[in-house]
């Protein structure tokens, strides 16, 4: 026979604590509406811990006819150092406004298909980063309870709030910055592995808007991440007296090709990265790079809380991902 | 006045079908007990989605007396390429096993604590990294219906399965191909940032004990991540001859301050690094690395799916973790 431990009520706790099935609730679920003496909480608190009792969160969103659940599509791609501590920050701030966020795989789901799956979850608010979700999507998840759903992403979904990050910024200081240093025949890498396009689009576009009309021009150099793709690359060379190379690896990689081909950087080429990694630091030419600072945590943490307690009010936009050129020794 | 949208329900659903409520539910909720008709199950599926109806998964769960949500701390620190695959394998296997793989934040939270937070999801089972549980946390997870508690870390834990993640190979393999370079006097970093000391103390543990008798030495490096403290290490350096890096990062970082006061790699100190990542490549000279095979995630699924059947069952142990020795330039 399986044995299976018996599950602890909150019958039980009420029981230990000497008080009213109701009070347990009130306590465990932090419920305002009721005055409860201190007492009283520590002692529901000792007892449901010496019992091993957890209150259930479904049933208490079943209860409540909404859940304190903040759904956050898991990235699927390796996440740097920057947006794991920006993702840190936003479940730290949430957990301090008492929501729950709970990080949900999508991987092989399409669009809409996601947000459908997100939506059994039933929760009161969704953060879609990237470009996760469509209007439809955003209309499933609202109908299934949702009172919110943000987007970070290029671009605004209707019906969604939006952090409009604003990658352009980081094309457009790129080139400037290289125009700037005198370069004339700008290079700009698209990555071609899946899931970057989100990033690397705006990105040129930017670089290309920054230099319009100057009579440089700017061109999209397709690079995968590969030692090889990056030798073939240096291998037939566009004569390119300058790269922004999508970011701080993707330079890497690349500098390393043109050096061991007996490019000089920055005098043949000069190459800028993005991110402000470590590692750009560390090589020689020590790399220049676009430093991009995330819009905070606590910030996005109370637009999620404004939009949950005012469901029916306008969608916020906001512009968020600041830019700013360190100059090193690449360029 | 706030306008919230309708929420549809499986009676609107089953009224545009033209079947019964139980019909709705047991085509949605992937019932098997029910033989229902291809032509009935699309039926449903389109009025659902028409109306943009999803089932509830609390709901679900609560009648089930169970749920399919496998929880997954999410990790808070930045995953590498390598974790991240893994993780995307591990959801992939477990959706077509038809669980939900739900990732859950607890940053901040202590051991227990984390614990009781993630019974409040009631999952079926948990995927533990690190050495984030202990055995009063599976025991509140059990009581609170877990079926499974898996571990994926260096050592067991008391009522869970366990994925041991073999970190001390890792240090042998480094270490015991250093002393066939011929080295002796042999420093191993130990990172200084919190959170990495569950794969650093074993690490320096089995490169100890792979040269153990040997008459070389073995000694423990720490270091932070930034440049001034590989500065500073380099300034003092306790005269080795070959360093075990911890891993590619830092042995990047490591590598440039030697480089930088004069000294030569492997000549005067050999580097090794550990996860084979794209940079050590592109090192000059080229990084020689510890290449780290995680489980695979279908392995992983199975064994969550074993123990949700079969919970009364003897815990698996299991060691995982291939590692072997890509000898490039450094030493």
């Amino acid at each position: 026979m399986v044995q299976i431990p018996n599950t602890p009520t909150s019958a039980d706790v009420a029981r230990l604590a000497g008080v009213s099935r109701a009070t347990v609730s009130y306590v465990l679920n932090k419920t305002d509406a009721v005055r409860i003496s201190d007492a009283t909480r520590r002692r529901v608190h000792e007892a449901a811990r010496e019992l091993g009792y957890v209150p259930h969160a479904a049933a208490r969103s079943l209860r409540a006819g909404h859940s304190r659940t903040v759904l956050m599509p898991a990235p699927a791609i390796p996440v740097g150092p920057l947006y794991s501590a920006f993702l840190n920050e936003v479940q730290g701030a949430l957990g301090r406004l008492d929501y729950t966020v709970v990080q949900y795989g999508s991987v092989g789901l399409q669009c809409d298909d996601a947000a459908r799956a997100w939506a059994e979850l039933r929760p009161v608010a969704v953060l879609v980063p990237g470009t996760g979700i469509g209007p439809r999507g955003v209309a499933v998840l609202k109908r299934s309870g949702a009172r919110a759903v943000v987007t970070l992403g290029p671009e605004r979904v209707e019906g969604a709030h939006a952090l409009l990050m604003d990658h352009d910024a980081v094309g457009r200081c790129a080139a400037a910055h290289l125009y700037e240093r005198g370069r004339r025949r700008i290079g700009v890498v698209v990555p071609e592995e899946p899931g970057l396009e989100v990033y690397s689009r705006p990105r040129l576009a930017g670089a290309r808007q920054a230099l319009r009309g100057t009579g440089a021009s700017v061109i999209g150099v397709p690079l995968a991440y590969t030692e090889r793709a990056a030798a073939e690359l240096v291998a037939n060379w566009p004569e390119l007296d300058a790269v922004f190379a999508y970011n701080d690896e993707y330079a890497m990689l690349l500098m390393r090709a043109l050096q061991d081909t007996g490019r000089r950087i920055p005098e043949d080429v000069a190459v800028i990265g993005a991110d402000d990694l470590m590692l750009g630091r560390l090589l020689r030419p020590r790399l220049s790079t676009v430093r991009i600072e995330l819009p905070s945590g606590r910030a996005l943490a109370a637009l999620v809380d404004r939009a949950v307690r005012d469901p029916g009010g306008e969608p916020e936009v906001h512009r968020v991902l600041g830019s700013s050129v360190v100059r090193r020794e690449s360029t």
